[in-house]
């Protein structure tokens, strides 16, 4: 194999090539960095000391001309859940990683001083990011770009330098901005405690990813493109090219799930105000970009850019998840004010769900009132001028609930739920509650049969064999966050079985192995079950698959239901 | 049996008197409040939310005139800990309570204003204590002795209105003041968020505890009375009487394994300063009181009042805990800011070793200097304001640590470690690790032999046999905690087999029982069976059970030596 895992040792400084030992033959992204974090960290280890690990790993077919690939994923113990994580992010850097045939970055040390890891195709090399430290994410993402050329770049900002459990990797959008985010589980902070604090990647004349079937390989992508053009979902004039993925506001309000003022209802009618529909009209108008990938070759093209009423300042894409966490879910309905909160979080380096979710609850205990826009964006203020409120804030929604005296805390495993209450959509909670990540949606994302109709419908209340349906969700979706297709590529591969072959053909054209679609959820499950031994390890037990004592208790408008999976069928998942 | 459990009712108001179960008959102290907590509460609730429950109980013979018996405990589901927690006080509170034949109060449900539950022979009540609310707890002590005469008074301040993890519960000492502590594990914001904020009891004209067989009382009354006055540790002119707790200062010092600076050393040539022997003789010129009793019947006398200069503004005790917490361990020498510091403790209602160990984890995490009283102080004043800061600090030394990116946080199930150096002493840090506590000296005091000589010596550095030592330390604790004499009564106990039987005559005569010496280990094993399956139940693993990953790889000076007790070696003691 060409390919070769980069170890940078923070201590010495030592950066080293070493071949892809055979045992991870088969593993790139989420698979490549879940077992390097469980074969070299001790799961007990602080996650911000000595030894925790930070490993980056993109897909094993990123770097292809296969459509919506431009994945990489991100991995270390986490300090906001004490378990594993993979975090996922759409960028160029990730293809430009795999183009210089770099299937992964191995991150072990400390060092004292901040550092810049800059890799192109003659070398790698270790110098100090001292000048670009302290200075928000946007600023020194440009001066970067300045300095190093039409590079991709990664790197943490202010939130991480201050050891926040809610800090992301930032990585560079098309425009160079620092937009496209490893947001979740406080990574960025593992990063900043290495002493890393940027990455930049100059892909010019790499020698580009190896296909050992080409043949088979272009058989297979065509397959995955005529599947995204066809289906409703992904098509280029479907729901995601027109209005991104912010499309899900009215639809999830609708169906009563969308939660609102943190988790306390699960509809408002003021949610049509921040819709998709109404952000796409709002881009034309200002003469923002409608639709925009988050990295070359993506067909799928759910991105766009914001900007401020006159066009200026662009924010970068406006999320789905976003939105509602920093819009309604903090009684907030103002697009404006909502980009401008968004481009706080991507200015410091902090995840927009987390960030959401820990205003919602600062605004449940009394700091702030629910749709004061004005005081969330003082609170992330004091973030960037690291002030004692700012420690609470920049720790996510459970530390700051605890010091509020808040019991009203929507996170399991210590990280805040996404945009789906899980009282009125009781699959997307059994994913949450057993996911090794965290609250994640994307863990195992059953809206598509819940609420989209996509794989099958479900009525989103009933609890029968939704179990089933989440544990073969998070198996399929730790596979394809292992070969580097977009987790959107799923609407088109969950309803047309060609388009699922294609990329089984991808991958054994590009690895010359003989994979069958057959094998997708073993190998996702053997991911699921090197997390989950390591989160054991880590002290982790049924109880921690739980979702929060007052979704058992407080019924949820308008459904009025409780989230009522038992534990028996919670832990059924897994065993 | 004529004691009943008193039943408050905080959403309704209502208040109960219940009978005993059989199945608790021979439960008090620790082993009725974890029994109640293992039996009613579910190991999941949010420990503020509407779920947990708040019980107290004096020991089995608390009440009578046993010796040294004036122990109460408080039992809940800790949100310091997330586990159970059982802690104890000192205080005639605990007499008051079993002379109205009251062997436990159960308290549940929430109430939205503050509430003082009044008790006396003719009755409870329940009536509003907003008046006393919002205000230090020295004042609040005075104010409510005013109003209700001559009365035991136990209350919860500002840091448990403000939900802090490191809130306690305070009791009168023999002035009336509020310096008796079950300090430990946040139970003060337990009580807080049920809404009740006082106890006071009123043991005027109290019927006394029954006493099934007087002889057989008296005759074992008498040999623990004659053990505890012949013991070099508790005789009348021993060193608790003449020194304090405090006399363990040159004591632990001189071993190296006094905890200097956040356990960055074991030793320091100025703890002198703030010796037991140093302070007597500053108590004797400034006129304050030693040898001093925390409850009436107490023949070991290791409490003191510390004054100012001048002999004004009384502190209360300075226990050997405190001293070193607010002391060496912040790199402070100077036993009056260690006495403001503990004044404020005391009037916030912050347990002190928490509070020492939160201030020097901000020491080392640059937010104040070591050695800095007066911003120690001020810090404590930020609590008092409830600040951002003060919201930090009042969530102990894990939050604070987390807060300011600090990996060097000494606790264990989130609970600071008291006063020896687990690397310097290792049994007792086997002690800190599986206990069901969290980290804490008095759930099994090897230091016993590990470092006085009493009960066997043994060498602090050795492993072998300590996992054994600790396991049968932990398993007396528990039952000696629920008889309700001092813990202190050990060092006489573990020496004089004579005193020991007189303990279990004690218990035979009051409650009409034929147990023997061979029964102690068993009971107490039987309540931390019930703990550790509560705990289990939480989502507490072996992991839980672990020294912190600093101090398997920080050498301790002098002795160099790190914590090597292996993970197998914790696992054993309680398999």
């Amino acid at each position: 194999m060409t390919e070769k895992i980069l170890r940078v040792d923070m201590d010495s400084g030592d950066v080293s090539f070493e071949d892809v030992p055979d045992e991870y033959d088969a593993y790139a992204g989420r698979a490549l960095t879940s077992n390097v974090i469980a074969d070299e960290v001790d799961p007990q280890c602080h996650p911000l000391g000595p030894n925790n690990k930070l490993v980056f790993s993109s897909g094993l077919i990123t770097g292809t001309s296969a459509p919506s690939t431009g994945r990489l994923s991100v991995g270390a113990k986490s300090p906001l859940t004490g378990g594993i994580k993979e975090s996922n992010v759409g960028t160029d850097f990730s293809q430009a990683l795999k183009k210089l045939q770099i299937r992964g970055i191995v991150v072990e040390g400390q060092s004292d001083e901040y550092k810049l890891l800059k890799i192109d195709k003659d070398g790698v090399d270790l110098v100090s990011a001292e000048e670009w430290s302290g200075v928000g994410l946007y600023q020194a993402f440009e001066d970067l770009n300045s300095e190093f050329g039409d590079v991709s770049v990664c790197g943490v900002g202010i939130a991480a330098e201050i050891s926040g459990f809610n800090s992301g990797i930032a990585f560079n959008d098309p425009e160079g901005m620092s937009t496209r985010y490893a947001g979740r589980g406080g990574l960025g902070a593992v990063m900043a405690s290495r002493g890393l604090k940027y990455i930049v990647v100059d892909d010019a004349d790499a020698p580009g990813v190896e296909i050992e079937d080409r043949e088979l390989f272009k058989k297979g992508r065509k397959k995955v493109v005529d599947g995204l053009q066809e289906h409703d979902v992904t098509k280029p004039d479907g729901a995601l090219p027109n209005y991104g993925t912010s499309v899900l506001i009215n639809i999830v309000n609708e169906v009563g799930a969308l939660p609102i003022n943190n988790f306390s209802e699960g509809q408002s009618e003021k949610a049509e105000k921040v819709s998709g529909e109404k952000k796409a009209e709002e881009i034309e108008k200002r003469g923002g970009v409608n639709p925009h990938t988050c990295s070359p070759g993506c067909i799928i093209r759910c991105s766009e850019v914001w900007t401020k009423e006159d066009g200026s300042d662009p924010v970068g894409v406006l999320e789905y998840e976003s939105v509602w966490a920093l819009g309604p879910n903090c009684g907030i309905y103002d697009l404006d004010i909502i980009g401008e909160l968004n481009r706080k979080c991507n200015d410091l380096g902090m995840d927009t769900i987390e960030t959401g979710a820990t205003l919602a609850v600062a605004m449940d205990g009394g700091l702030i009132d629910f749709g004061d826009g004005e005081a969330a964006l003082e609170l992330l203020e004091e973030v960037k001028e690291n002030t004692a409120l700012g420690k609470l804030i920049v720790n996510g929604a459970k530390f700051t609930g605890d010091a509020l005296g808040v019991t009203r805390i929507p996170v399991v495993k210590g990280q805040a739920m996404p945009a789906y209450d899980p009282r009125a959509v009781k699959g997307i909670g059994i994913t949450y509650a057993t996911s090794t990540m965290g609250a994640d949606h994307t863990a195992g994302y059953s809206i598509c049969q819940e609420v989209l109709g996509v794989g099958g419908k479900r009525d989103p209340l009933e609890i029968e064999n939704k179990t089933d349906l989440s544990r073969e969700m998070q198996a399929t979706t730790a596979a394809i966050d292992s070969v580097g297709h977009c987790l959107f590529t799923a609407f088109a591969l969950l309803d047309i079985d060609e388009a699922l072959e294609g990329v089984i053909e991808e991958v054994n054209g590009v690895l010359g192995t003989d994979m069958t679609v057959e094998d997708i959820p073993e190998y996702g499950m053997d991911v699921l079950k090197t997390e989950r031994e390591f989160n054991k390890a880590a002290g982790m037990t049924k109880q921690n698959d739980r979702i929060p004592e007052f979704m058992r208790e407080e019924k949820l408008p308008p459904h009025n239901e409780v989230f009522d999976v038992s534990d028996e069928q919670l832990d059924s998942v897994h065993n």
